[in-house]
């Protein structure tokens, strides 16, 4: 397929193009550059959510719902679950495959997943990336699921239109755990499994946490909302707390103001992960690994092997 | 001061040529690389210890008993406290007070707080640049204390000889919640106020996900001991393992193997965080900034912007 076919039958929503578009971009090379420049034209329309919280939060099968609401109302959804891959983790696989079954059928209905697994901390530009793809073929709402523990993960739900922070009463220590991290994304609260004990008390802690923080009557006050997912309750008061942010950013030109806070974001990190994999050539690896030697011997410090690289690095550039 | 004069009152282990030390660190500007260029071949006697987990689950207090414990044999202690700055932590400063009462006048004592506030993910970096000053000084033992949320505080810990992990009974789901990031980093668990509820199962848990980890008969298998802090209860026992480990270190080239591949991410730290410094520049920020006008009218996807700016910044190398 040349690169042009491609482009149209994402422009198509073809969903086979789009998955191939996907792993292009996981490659990163010139040809998921070249892509990228391509099709971001038609970028624009369509709508960002990221779902971030801790592991059985139950967010697999919030956004299960959300979708199936979503397509009752004839919008088209696509979804890019990233799994911050670890022996220890094997949650992501197992509901990939209730979810496949449940919505994966559905042609309004794209789904991704996107592994940490051997990406060099490159994740949260690939899945930035792939989300233009999803965009540019159409999908009326593109929902990133992340789990809220690396800075990687909190990095793609913070460039989401709406952010949705999941939680479960119980996870009173969770909340304070993640409270520094997540708090600041949220545009919503979602606490889940509320049929359990002692989930107004966690309603109403977090609720008062979240009267701490400074506000005048412009600010966006992240609501909390109850829902069981697996019953489907809770779901329509997400959705429309969903539709409310929007409209609010639609205001005094928040929307405009909040994606170019996220473009500059993302092109810095596109400009840091190119000049790093300039950097870290299997010669420069080399060349550190033998400095490492004297390190240990004490006869250099880092500070000075750090020099000779970036002189090397520097040089390289001159010679280019 | 002079650099000399400060570099021999370090080597004295004068408190307050430390503390200024680290302030000039924090600064990170030349004199920071000339100071730690120098000292560097006065470093590598220290032991250092990372404490890390969740908030709430003890571990200033832990921190401070240890101290204690170490002061009894004695053996000299630095403390750094790595505080994640958030609007809603405000944990960090009380225990500081209660510290510095505690064990803050002991003059083989030394307490530093370093801070995320406003330090562009530089923060490990000199995290671990301070604790050159205070090998250099000849503290025996350099605890990080920090809190297992961001990555900047996973690579603290990740890079002492030993690193502790501490949970509460009740963070069944902190425990979830962390899993992926503290599993591979902790040389030992400290089950902290195991006077409560669950303690046990907890316990049994921990170790039982453990043992899924594959490990042969060389494989050091991390410990989980329990601790009522502020009772100092079980601070002996953790002492011992902290023991045990670094005798374990010792053999078969362990620990030069384990200090090389933390020079070798500290190096390339350093190399990384200061391309970044001078990739940054204002000038370049702005243009930056001029170019966002451009995407936002989707003009220019923001992969043309990086390149655009790439091509400056290489250019600006080839000017010098």
């Amino acid at each position: 397929m040349t690169a042009q076919t491609l482009i149209e039958k994402i422009l198509q929503r073809e969903k086979r193009a789009v998955s191939r578009s996907i792993t292009i971009i996981e490659q990163g090379d010139e040809n998921s550059k070249e892509l990228l420049k391509n099709i971001y034209a038609k970028t624009g329309k369509a709508y960002r959510i990221g779902i971030t919280g801790p592991p059985g939060a139950g967010k697999s099968t919030l956004t299960n719902q959300l979708t199936k609401y979503f397509r009752s109302r004839n919008k088209t959804v696509a979804i890019i679950a990233v799994d911050p891959t670890s022996p220890f983790t094997g949650g992501a696989l197992l509901g990939d495959r209730v979810r496949m079954s449940e919505i994966g059928m559905d042609e309004g209905v794209f789904i991704r997943s996107m592994a940490t697994r051997g990406s060099l901390g490159g994740l949260s530009k690939k899945t930035i990336d792939a989300a233009d793809v999803l965009d540019a073929a159409g999908f009326d709402y593109i929902l990133f699921e992340t789990v809220g523990v690396g800075q990687s993960e909190l990095d793609i739900a913070r460039t989401a239109d709406t952010t949705m922070v999941t939680l479960v009463p119980e996870s009173g220590d969770s909340i304070q755990a993640m409270k520094a991290g997540l708090m600041e994304i949220a545009d919503m609260f979602v606490l889940n499994k509320s049929d359990r004990p002692g989930a107004d008390n966690a309603l109403l802690s977090l609720q008062a946490s979240l009267m701490t923080r400074s506000h005048d009557e412009h600010t966006w006050m992240p609501p909390v909302i109850k829902s069981v997912a697996t019953e489907n309750k809770g779901i329509t008061e997400i959705a429309d707390v969903i539709a409310l942010h929007k409209d609010y950013l639609a205001l005094d030109g928040r929307f405009q103001k909040k994606r170019e806070i996220n473009s500059k974001i993302r092109i810095k990190n596109i400009i840091e992960t190119q000049i790093k994999e300039e950097l870290w050539t299997m010669e420069r690896e080399a060349s550190l690994n033998e400095f490492l030697a004297k390190v240990s011997l004490g006869h250099l410090s880092p500070y000075h092997i750090a020099e000779e690289i970036i002189i090397q690095y520097k040089n390289d550039f001159d010679r280019h």
